[in-house]
């Protein structure tokens, strides 16, 4: 382990153009803002291209458009995705300066004995696989997960402490006041590459399975319910859920705190903005808002309590409508 | 443990009527759209009598009503209440086809000696039973739960992986611009036949205990705040608040996300839509809303920020009104 | 354990005038409605007074204001903040009554070699302490809590159980339809006298640290994202989500289910009603509110699909503004 990385050991490793000296010392990864003369920094958009002047770092990655202007103060790295490469030396960090516990089954996790895992696998502490479940080569499950009897997890997924993978869906039928209880007979089938927050929980089917397929991120807190399936490559932020049988297209963004109904279509590539609520399916991409606006708390009081009678305004702007046309 | 059962073995079991050969072998419970042709579904409601022909199950549940159509296409079991007799099946089918492991306490579990478990009583790896708690007859407890200090659990009960019972209610006091900590000294109360889905948190009462009456169903990543009560067979989908001291009837329903303020008293029989939130007592009967509705985000952006205007824009109908009249 | 005290025993450890016979024997704390004639109650504010007379508590705890009603039934300590008095008997209550257990390191938590506990920390039963993670005297960490490698804890911090302290930020790079991961190298640094509640997240910051100040208080299932800041004092209560980059002040208050968008900034003093969305900065002191009423749902329905024709209406309104002056 050394204590950092020159930065054309960095250009040899991941590519992009070197402008400077490549004997630049890298200690750390840093943002523009608090990077000190020993980090290395990236440009993520045009806009910040005021900071390159400065900031302390002591280099940059920057697009093409901001070659001069970044080669003028020191050394750069050039690429045409600075944010990409900076995902991938963030990788590369990780390997190199700060590299994870090696892959290993916890002494104190349990796992069922009629449980498969593939080579690579890492469980952490106290984490429990139940009869029956599969993990997929290099999966990461974290402390204090639980995976369910006969659940699928695919390869190279991340499971971050507390998620539970195959609790029952949430299945009653109402009878004489009280609630019959629905065996969930099903199981949970995770794809892979999918990473999933601290604390999340996906349900396990009524009958079929509940569905994630590959490279789906989900955030921590997210409650995804019985017989859902997510389509490849969707990302859900924090504190969404998504209610039992709903079926999310691929390439989807759901924000933080959104709701989606259940028995609900979303298209591919639709995105639904932080906090909103689908109750309706939603056939065509695009994004799509339902947030009552911030204000400050008199207005929001005064306007609220319009938006009560807000169908009888809508009446009474028809009358005036009808008695203006004689 | 038979590879699958015949359909007179289940209406020997459950009841209803058999049309067509009891000899059909049933293999697996499935949706009418995925069923195979061993496949036993059931249609829940008269609007899916079209999936009767294009099924490919082997079998139906089906009600009065629809008797001669299914009996058409062959064997079928006639119930007045389809979707009831489904859920007993599953509860069948989980006994005689794919048993839950025999109720033990885990080896891996932490029961304080002063707890006290009733027979059968299922204590899942790695949860947490702490001194003085109280567990009623035939209860499964996850893995990973915490059930603390005094917390009294009913008969019958689920707690799902990852459940805490009896943290420390959030209350504090204001002072010179700290928080001073009210130490929480009462408890947990949950009754018989309750479920609590993954993560869901039930804090212990500040003097008095927090109740869960008999029936109550939570789905996962629920908050039950201190002193709550909430009455017999109400049920809570997932990521559902409930704040402190409040007071939540029997038979209602609160829908996923939404949230119930602070000392505030639904009465019997209130429906919460999902994502809603409850700002005032209700004292009747009924389903309730409060979600803006979703929008392409144009439409929205426009429609939020007309929103904010309002009051004024009453107020300007109100002036066009009053010119109107001389 | 004595099974009580005497009420002159109180005022001795916690202040307060006495009034009537410092004999009265306290068996309990109990709000004002529930206390019996052995209970110790406290009456918050003068719109409570009415129950001084109806209540069977034993003594009453009451502001100057009210002492004469008070002694005119019983036994009572005035002091000039009864609530603060109040939460300050709970914690003396629970040293002398309802102690909790000694500090100790549970034997089933599993603690890595490098990881550093200051003294009298209190480590629950299976709680994981991941390499090189501090954490400062008296605190106490419950039963499943994950504490990450490398993240900081204060003194006479609470972690309920289920907290996961840094589990990875929710960052990752678009490229051809996927997401590429940025490894999350950064920690979790939280102050001083900070409590958490159950199943809460801090994920640790990409590059910086996520920090949490002094004193702050969080309640169950509480997001908050990597690189977050909160300032000192700050309390949110359950269900709450701040997504990455935000930035809350100190002394602010957030409500229970509400949001805070990314890379906002909220200033010192502000207070956010429970379930609204902040979607912008804000850099006044103030209560902010953003809720939907909540109403029955035939006329939620109405105003929910008049508000989305809104825009238009203000159209409308101007068009009839227009016309009227000639």
């Amino acid at each position: 382990m050394t204590p950092g990385a020159r930065l054309d050991a960095i250009v040899a490793a991941l590519g992009g153009e070197l402008t400077g000296s490549g004997e630049t010392l890298i200690a750390r990864l840093a943002p523009l803002e608090s990077a000190d003369h020993n980090a290395l920094a990236f440009v993520a958009h045009v806009r910040y291209a005021a900071q390159i002047e400065t900031t302390h770092a002591a280099a940059l990655i920057v697009s093409p458009a901001l070659r001069e202007r970044a080669a003028a103060r020191g050394p750069c790295i050039v690429s045409d995705n600075p944010y990409l490469y900076f995902a991938r030396l963030t990788q590369w960090w990780r390997v190199h300066h700060d590299p994870l516990p090696p892959a290993t089954v916890h002494p104190s996790a349990w796992v069922d004995p009629s449980a498969e895992l593939a080579p690579g696998v890492s469980i952490g502490p106290f984490a429990v696989v139940e009869a029956g479940a599969r993990i997929g080569f290099g999966s990461r499950i974290g402390a204090h997960v639980t995976v369910g009897r006969g659940c699928v997890i695919g390869q190279r997924c991340i499971l971050h402490p507390g998620v539970v993978i195959g609790a029952d869906g949430f299945g009653f039928a109402p009878h004489d006041g009280q609630w019959i209880k629905i065996e969930q007979l099903g199981a949970v089938r995770i794809g892979d590459d999918v990473e999933i927050g601290a604390n999340s929980c996906v349900d396990r089917g009524a009958l079929d399975d509940t569905v994630i397929e590959d490279g789906v991120k989900l955030d921590n807190l997210v409650q995804i319910g019985h017989n859902v399936h997510i389509g490849a490559h969707t990302a859900m932020a924090g504190c969404a859920g998504v209610a039992g049988s709903a079926r999310i297209g691929r390439g989807c963004t759901v924000g933080g705190g959104a709701v989606v109904l259940g028995h609900l279509s979303l298209a591919d590539g639709v995105h639904i903005s932080a906090a909103s609520v689908v109750m309706r399916s939603i056939h065509q991409p695009g994004q799509y808002s339902g947030v009552f606006p911030l204000d400050d708390n008199v207005s929001w009081e005064k306007n609220a309590a319009t938006l009560r009678q807000l169908h009888r305004l809508r009446e009474r702007i028809k009358t005036l409508e009808k008695n203006e046309r004689p």
